[in-house]
C-alpha cells in the first residue's frame, strides 16, 4: 500500500518524477546540453517559455527525436486565464492563438501533453515521461504559468506508480511472432552478421545488448553512431562498416552476408557512404528502440531487451561449437605479420548446420575476419608507438588513428558534425566509452552544448570522474562558442580540441573550395575562457601544431587528467582532411548535383 | 516591351529579384541579422537549409511574423530525387519525410512557396517575394538542391515583371467603404486622436505617415514601438502612451479622447503596462499593413499608404483652422515655466465644427498639450544640460533621459528587451532615427544579431554613415555575444552598450529576485573583441560607471563619430532600472499568478 505524502503544489510533483527517473540537473536553451546530458545519463529534462524558448530549442529536440534521444521538455505557457481571453501577450504571434508552436513542436516529439486541470495532471506528466523513456524520444509537456504553484489532491497522486527505468513487454502477440519469425531466418541464414548503430539502444538495453554480442558471435560490425556500443576486444568484431569507406575486409565479410541483423542503426547517407554501403530490407532484421522489422516485416511496440533477450536465449544452446581457426589474408593490410590467427567464433545453436556452412563461407570467400582496427589497437600497445616525428604537422589521418592509444576506458567523446565525426571512424574506442555525435541531424555547433550536458551527466553520476572529450572544428565551435561560458560557470572540467583549419573543411570539400562562405573570422580560442570569465589556474590553453607537440600534451599528467578545463588548438592544414571524409564527399556532392 | 534576357538559371534569377526590389547583403541563421537588416532597408532575404539551418533561425522568422518584419527566407531542399524517392539523408528526421519543417514554417509565414517546376518558378518567386513586401512579413521559398542551376527559358522571364516597392490598391470596393466609414467617426468624434506605432508601416507608406501627421493634427502619441516614427518636433504631439506608465498628460488626454486612430501600433502587453492602456475596440480605426478596421469592422486587402493617403486628403481641405492657445497646466509637469503656450492645432476640415468642439474639449479638461518630451530636448539644447557628477553612479532614470541630448539625426537605435527597451521609453528620438526593439516577440539576444544586420543595411544605403547604436543587457549578450564576431567580420563600427547589472533585472523584478536563474557567469566584454580576432586598431573599449565618465565619452569625437567599433561596459547596480519597468514588472507578475 502507497504511504500517504503530504500535498505538494504541480511544479514539485513535476521535478520528483523527473528526479524519480533518474534525472539531477535540468536545462535551458538551446537545448543541446539536454541531448548531451541524456546520451550519458539516459534521459533529460528541458525547460523553456512557450514560443521564443521553445522554438530556440526546436532545433535540438527535432535533432533529438531524429536520433532517439529522450528529452523531456517542459513549456511554460501563459496563464489559462490569458488564453481562454486571447490576449496579445509578449512571446505569443498576438493573434490570440497559444497552440501554434504547439503544433510545431508536435512533429518532433513522441508524446505531447498539455496540462490545464489539476486533477489529471499527474497521470499525464507520468505518462509523458514514461513515454519519454520508453520511445527514447522527447516528449512536451505545455504547463500554463498559473498552474504551477497549485496543490495536487493527494488522492490524485497515491495512484501515481514511482516512475521507474523499465521496458515493459507491451504487444505479446507481435513479440511472440517477431521472435519465431526472426529466428526462423537467421536460423536459414547462411552468412549472417550483426550491425550495431548508436540509436536508442543506450539505455535500457545495455545488459540485454551485451548478453547478445557475447553469445552470439557472427561476424560484428559497429554503425558510425555505434562506435561505442560494441566492445572492440570481441573476437569476432570485424570493425566498422559504413559502406565504400569500411575496410576491404569489413566490405568483403558484409558482401558475403546473406541476413544483416541491425540493432538501433539508421542507414543514412553519412552512415553508408552516401549509401554505397546500404543493405536492402530482404536482408534485414532490424531491431530498433520499440519495434522491430523483419525483411520489411514490421512489429509495433515490442521493446529492444526484450527482443535481445528472447533472440539471444532462443539461438544459444548449452553445446558449442569448436574454435574455428581462420585465415589471415595478408594482402588486405600490409604490415600484418601473415600467419593464422586463432578467434573464437562460438556462435552456437543457430542449428549447428547453419553455422558450420557460416564457417565454411568466411573460409572460403573471406578468409579473414580479424579486425584491423584491434590490431592497431594490439600493435600500439605491445609493439611500437604511433609514429611521431618532431617536424611532422599533424594530419587527420594520424590524429584519428594514433588518438585510440591516448583514450581511455570510461571516456566520454563527442565529435562535431565534420572532419572530427568521420574522422573518429579511425579510431578504436575504448572500453566502457561513450561516443556521441550527430551522423543523422548533423547540426553544426550541437556539439559544445553537448559537451556541457555529457560533462554534467558525467559529475552527476556514480563515475564522476570518467572524462569528456570533444572534437570541434573553429568553424563549428563559432556557432555555440557561449555554452563554454556555461561549462565555466558550472565548474565542468573537459579536454576539448579545436581542429583549426581555417573554417568549413567539410563543406568546401562537398561545394565552395574557395568560396567565402567556407570562411569563418580567425578567433583568438585561447582567449575564449578569460573572456568567458574563467579564473586563471581553473583552465590550460594550449597550441598544438605537430604530432610530437600533441604526444607531449598526450603524456602530461595534467593536461590527461582532467584536474582544470583543458582547451587545446589543434592546427592542421586547410585541406587536409580524413580520406574516408574526402570520398564520402566527393558522393554527397554528386548527389546533390 | 520587354528587353530579351539571356538565358539564366534558377538561382540566378532568384538573386537578381531579391536585388531588384533592393537587397543588397543576404544573411544566414540564426536569422536576426535579416530582421535587423529588414528594419533598415525595408525587406531582407535570408538562406537556410532545410531543417537545421531552417529550424535554426525559426525563433527569428516567428519573431518577423509577429512584429512584421519581412524577410524572404529561401530554403534548400534535398534534391528531388532523394525526396522521391524517401531517403534518410542528413538534416532530415530520417523518415522519408520532408515537408515537415514547411508545415512548421508555414505557420509563421504569410506565405510559402515549394518550387519542383522550373516552368513556374520565376512566377513563384515573384509572388513570394511581393507577398513578403506587400504584407511586411516572412515568406518562405523552398527550392530542391539539385534545381539551383537548371536554366529558366527565356519565355518564361520575359512574362516577369521587374519587382518593385509598391503597395497597390487591390480591393477598391473595401477600401472605399472603409474611407468612407472612417471618415465619418472621425468627423463625429469629439476628442480624437493619433496612435502610431512601429509595426508594418516604416516602409511602403513613410511619406503618407509623414502627410498625414503633418496635417491630421490630432493630439498625437507614440507607442513604444512607435518612438521614432512620430517627429518628435510636431506640435501637436503629446509624447508616449503606454497605458500606466505614460506621463500625466499623456494619460489625461488619452482618457478623455472617444476615437483613437492606430497606425501601425499592436496593443499587447508590453506595449499597454499590461494592458492597463488597453483601448477597447469600440473606440477605435486600427489602420495595419494590408488590413484595417473601423470599431471592430475589418476590411481586408487594404493598404496602410493608400489609406493614410485617402484619409489626409479627405480631412484636410484648404482652409486652416487659427492656431488655437492651449492653457499650459504646470502642475503637470513642475519646473515648467508657468504661461500659455502656443501650439499649432491646424487640424483641418474634419468639419470645423468637430475640430472647435475637440479644441473646447482640450482647453476645458485637459489644459495642456505641450510635449513634456519635447520640452526637456528644448531644454537641454537651451537652457542646462543633464546632471554630471563626477561620484554620480549611473542610473537608468538618468541614463535614458539625458541619452536623447547625445543622440544624432539619423540615428539607427536598437534596445534589446529588458532594462534598455523600456528604459529607452524616457528618451526623445532625434529626427530621421530608425528604431528598434521587440516589444511583441521579445526574444533576448535579439539585438546581437539585429545590430549586425541593421549596421550592414546602413552600411548598404545611401546613408553609408548613419550611427548603430545598441543598448544590451549583460544577460541578454551572452545569448548572441557571436553576432560581435560577424559585426568584426563584415567591418562594421555600431556602437555597444552593455548594461552591467549582473543578470537579468528584468527577470528579477519579475519572478525570482534573488534565484541564481536570474544570475550570468561573469564575463570579462572588453576582451570580446580581441578573442572574436578584432586587430588592435579597429576597435575600442570602455568601461563607465559614473554620468560624468559617459558625459565624457558621449563628449568625445572619436567616440561619437564611430571610427571603429565601440564596445562600452555601462555598469549600474543591479537592482536599478526604469522606473516604468518596475511598475511594468509587477504587474506583469500579478497576471502570471
Amino acid at each position: 500500500m502507497a504511504v500517504e505524502r503530504e500535498a505538494i503544489d504541480l511544479f514539485e510533483h513535476l521535478c520528483m518524477q523527473i528526479k524519480n527517473i533518474g534525472i539531477d540537473s535540468v536545462h535551458g536553451v538551446p537545448g543541446y546540453a539536454a541531448d548531451g546530458y541524456a546520451r550519458v545519463n539516459g534521459i533529460s529534462a528541458l525547460m523553456t517559455v512557450m514560443g521564443v524558448g521553445e522554438l530556440s530549442a526546436l532545433n535540438a529536440i527535432a535533432g533529438a527525436f531524429a536520433e532517439y534521444v529522450p528529452i523531456i521538455h517542459v513549456i511554460g505557457k501563459p496563464s489559462r486565464e490569458a488564453q481562454k481571453n486571447k490576449l496579445c501577450v509578449h512571446h505569443s504571434l498576438g493573434d490570440g492563438q497559444f497552440d501554434v508552436f504547439e503544433e510545431m513542436s508536435r512533429k518532433v516529439s513522441c508524446l505531447t501533453v498539455s496540462i490545464d486541470d489539476v486533477q489529471t495532471a499527474p497521470a499525464l506528466i507520468d505518462e509523458a515521461i514514461r513515454t519519454c523513456w520508453v520511445q527514447s524520444r522527447p516528449v512536451s509537456i505545455y504547463i500554463p504559468c498559473d498552474m504551477f504553484r497549485l496543490p495536487i489532491p493527494c488522492h490524485t497522486l497515491r495512484k501515481q506508480p514511482m516512475l521507474s527505468r523499465e521496458l515493459p513487454l507491451d504487444n505479446v502477440r507481435a513479440f511472440e511472432q517477431l521472435v519465431d519469425m526472426a529466428t526462423k531466418e537467421i536460423r536459414q541464414a547462411t552468412n549472417p552478421v550483426i550491425l550495431v548503430g548508436g540509436y536508442g539502444i543506450q539505455n535500457g538495453a545495455k545488459q540485454e545488448l551485451e548478453d547478445f554480442l557475447n553469445q552470439v558471435r557472427f561476424p560484428l560490425f559497429a554503425a558510425g553512431s555505434g562506435l561505442a556500443m560494441v566492445d572492440s576486444r570481441l573476437p569476432h568484431y570485424v570493425g566498422l562498416y559504413v559502406g565504400s569507406c569500411s575496410s576491404p575486409q569489413a566490405l568483403k565479410i558484409m558482401g558475403s552476408a546473406d541476413l544483416v541483423i541491425c540493432i538501433g542503426n539508421i542507414q543514412s547517407d553519412l552512415s553508408t557512404s552516401g549509401f554505397s554501403g546500404f543493405v536492402d530490407h530482404s536482408k534485414l532484421i532490424e531491431i530498433e528502440r520499440t519495434k522491430s522489422k523483419v525483411k520489411g516485416r514490421v512489429f509495433e511496440r515490442v521493446h529492444v531487451n526484450n527482443v535481445l533477450q528472447a533472440l539471444t536465449s532462443k539461438l544459444c544452446t548449452s553445446s558449442h561449437l569448436a574454435i574455428r581457426p581462420v585465415c589471415v589474408d595478408s594482402s588486405l593490410h600490409s604490415g600484418v605479420t601473415k600467419g593464422v590467427a586463432q578467434i573464437e567464433t562460438s556462435v552456437t545453436s543457430v542449428g549447428q548446420e547453419t553455422m558450420l556452412k557460416s564457417g565454411l563461407r568466411l573460409l572460403k570467400s573471406i578468409q579473414s575476419s580479424v579486425n584491423p582496427f584491434q590490431y592497431f589497437w594490439t600493435k600500439a600497445t605491445h609493439e611500437t608507438d604511433y609514429a611521431v616525428e618532431k617536424s611532422n604537422l599533424i594530419t587527420h589521418d594520424w590524429l584519428w588513428t594514433s588518438l585510440g592509444k591516448w583514450l581511455r576506458a570510461g571516456d566520454i567523446i563527442l565529435t562535431e558534425t565534420g572532419t572530427s565525426s568521420f574522422g573518429i571512424w579511425n579510431t578504436t574506442m575504448p572500453p566502457d566509452s561513450i561516443f556521441m555525435a550527430q551522423y543523422l541531424w548533423s547540426s553544426i555547433g550541437y556539439t559544445v552544448g553537448a559537451c556541457q550536458g555529457a560533462a554534467q551527466a558525467a559529475r552527476d553520476s556514480a563515475n564522476a570522474q570518467r572524462r569528456t572529450i570533444l572534437f570541434i572544428g573553429d568553424g563549428s565551435l563559432q556557432c555555440g562558442c557561449q555554452e563554454l561560458s556555461t561549462i565555466i560557470r558550472q565548474g565542468l572540467k573537459p579536454i576539448i580540441f579545436v581542429i583549426c583549419n581555417n573554417g568549413y573543411t567539410v563543406e568546401r570539400l562537398i561545394h565552395g573550395e574557395e568560396q567565402i562562405y567556407n570562411d569563418i573570422q580567425p578567433w583568438n580560442h585561447r582567449l575564449l575562457p578569460a573572456v568567458f570569465g574563467a579564473a586563471p589556474d581553473t583552465y590550460q590553453t594550449h597550441c598544438v601544431e605537430t604530432t610530437a607537440e600533441l604526444d607531449a600534451l598526450w603524456r602530461c599528467k595534467d593536461f590527461t587528467d582532467c584536474s582544470v578545463l583543458q582547451l587545446v588548438e589543434l592546427c592542421v592544414a586547410q585541406d587536409d582532411a580524413p580520406s574516408n571524409l574526402v570520398a564520402l564527399a566527393r558522393s554527397l556532392h554528386e548527389r546533390n548535383a
